[in-house]
C-alpha cells in the first residue's frame, strides 16, 4: 500500500514524524509537507504564484520526502500532479491542536484530507488536542494505529474524508473511539489592539470558541468525555435539505 | 438595513464596486475588503500574524470602507470584532471568475459568506463567469438586484450561505434564476515545470476542471444553459448519511 503523509504544521513538526512512524507499519510511505507552518490556511491554494518542491532526507533513505513552498492543499496537488504519486491512502497530521466543530473550515490538516477525497483517495486527518510543538504523541500514535486498523478493515466509499480528533490524555485514560457529528459552535471574535513603534494600530486575533451544542453525539462531547472523535466529512457543500424546503415553498 | 460588503479580489476590484453600487439601493453599506487580491485563499485566517485595518475613502464619504491586510474571512472577523459592525446582511463579491462545484472550497469570496453564516448573518456570495479584471458587470448588477429582491422577500433560516454564479452573458440572454446543487467534479492536476535563472525548478499550477456530473439540477448545468445558479451551502460538514450507514453496519 502506498501512503502519502501530509500536514499543515510543516515538514519538521513532531506530529508529522509521529504519523510517519505509524504509517510505515501499513505500507510504503511518501511525505509531501509544507516547508513552514501553515496552520489556519483552510483550503487555500497558490494561484498566480509558482511553487517549489525540495527533496528532503529528513525521514531517512527509506521514506522519500519533499518540502513544498505552498499550502497543505498544494502539497496534495503537487504529489499527484508533479511527483506522479497516486497513493492508496492519504494521512494528514498529526495536527498540533484540535480541529472540531467549524474549525474544520479553517484547518490546513483537513484541507489535505479533503483534497485527497476530491481525488477519490481514502483520506484521514488526525489532530491531537495539544497545541504545543513539544506535545507528547505516544498515546496518539497508538490511537492512529487503532483507527487505521479499523478503517482498513471496513473499506469506505471514496470521497468521505475522516476527521479524527484525539484527546490529550494518557492512553489508559482514553475511553475508546466514537463516531460523531460536527458540534454547532462559533468563535467569539475578539482582537487585541496594539500600537506599533510608528504610532499605527494593529490587531491580534484572540477570539475564543463557544460551543452551541450540548448533545451527546458531537465531536466536542466525545472529546470532553475522553473519547477519540471520528467524524466523516462531506465534499458536497450543497444544503440539500434547504433546497427541498425552498422548492416546496416555491410551488 | 446595514449591509457589509466584502470580496476576495481586493478593495480596488471592479466587481466589488459593482456590488457596492447595487447594495446601496438596499441599505447602509460598509465595506471591509482585502488590501490585495486573495483569490484561492479558501477559508484561510491569519494565525500568529497581526492584522492591519486601514480606513479608505475609495467609495466616497457616504460609504465607510476599510482595507484589511488579511484574508476574506479575516475581513469579516475584523468587521464584527474590531469595527463592531453587526450587519443585517453580508454580501461578498462580485468575484471575477466562477465558483461552482468543488471550487466552493477554494473560494475566498465564499469564505466571507460562510464566515457570515457562522455568525447567523444572512450571507450571499456572487461570482461572474469572467476572470478579467476589466469584466463588464452591468448585467451582473441587474442579476444581483433581482437575487436580493427575491432573497429579502423570502427570509431564510440563518446559517445558510448562498452561492450565486452569474453567466457572462448580456442581460437579454440570461434565462433566469435556478436553484442548484454543487456538481460533482475534480481538477485534473497539471503543473508546468520551469527552470529559474539559478538552475532550480519551479512549478505553475495549470490544472483544469473536469465535470463528473451530467444531471440537469447542478450549478454547472444551469450556467451552461444560460441560467443564474443559486446554490445554498452548508456550514455543518458532517457526512450524516455516511454516519447512518456506518452505524447500521456496526450493529
Amino acid at each position: 500500500m502506498r501512503i502519502l503523509v501530509c500536514n499543515d504544521d510543516g515538514i519538521s513538526a513532531r506530529g508529522l514524524r509521529a504519523l510517519v512512524e505509524v504509517a510505515q507499519e501499513f505500507g510504503q510511505v511518501f511525505v509531501v509537507a509544507p516547508d513552514k507552518p501553515q496552520s489556519g490556511m483552510g483550503h487555500a491554494i497558490s494561484i498566480g504564484v509558482p511553487l517549489r518542491l525540495y527533496p528532503s532526507s529528513i525521514f531517512g533513505s527509506s521514506i522519500p520526502a519533499w518540502a513544498c513552498s505552498g499550502t497543505p492543499a498544494d502539497c496534495v496537488k503537487l504529489a499527484t500532479g508533479v511527483l506522479g504519486l497516486r497513493p492508496d491512502l492519504l494521512l494528514s497530521g498529526i495536527n498540533h491542536g484540535a480541529n472540531f466543530s467549524i474549525s474544520v473550515f479553517y484547518s490546513g490538516t483537513l484541507s489535505a484530507a479533503i483534497e485527497g477525497a476530491f481525488e477519490g483517495i481514502p483520506s484521514v486527518g488526525f489532530s491531537l488536542l495539544n497545541y504545543s510543538m513539544e506535545a507528547d504523541f505516544s498515546a496518539a500514535q497508538a490511537i492512529v494505529r487503532e483507527v487505521l486498523l479499523m478503517y482498513l478493515a471496513h473499506p469506505f466509499p471514496p470521497h468521505v474524508p475522516l476527521n479524527v480528533n484525539i484527546p490529550d490524555l494518557p492512553l489508559s485514560e482514553i475511553r475508546g473511539l466514537r463516531l460523531t457529528r460536527q458540534a454547532r459552535g462559533r468563535f467569539i471574535e475578539q482582537f487585541e489592539k496594539r500600537i506599533d513603534p510608528y504610532g499605527e494600530p494593529y490587531y491580534w486575533m484572540v477570539g475564543r470558541f463557544e460551543s452551541q451544542d450540548t448533545a451527546s453525539d458531537t465531536d466536542i462531547w466525545a472529546l470532553e468525555k475522553g473519547y477519540v472523535s471520528i467524524c466523516p466529512l462531506l465534499i458536497d457543500l450543497t444544503n440539500h435539505s434547504f433546497l427541498q424546503h425552498w422548492e416546496a415553498v416555491q410551488r
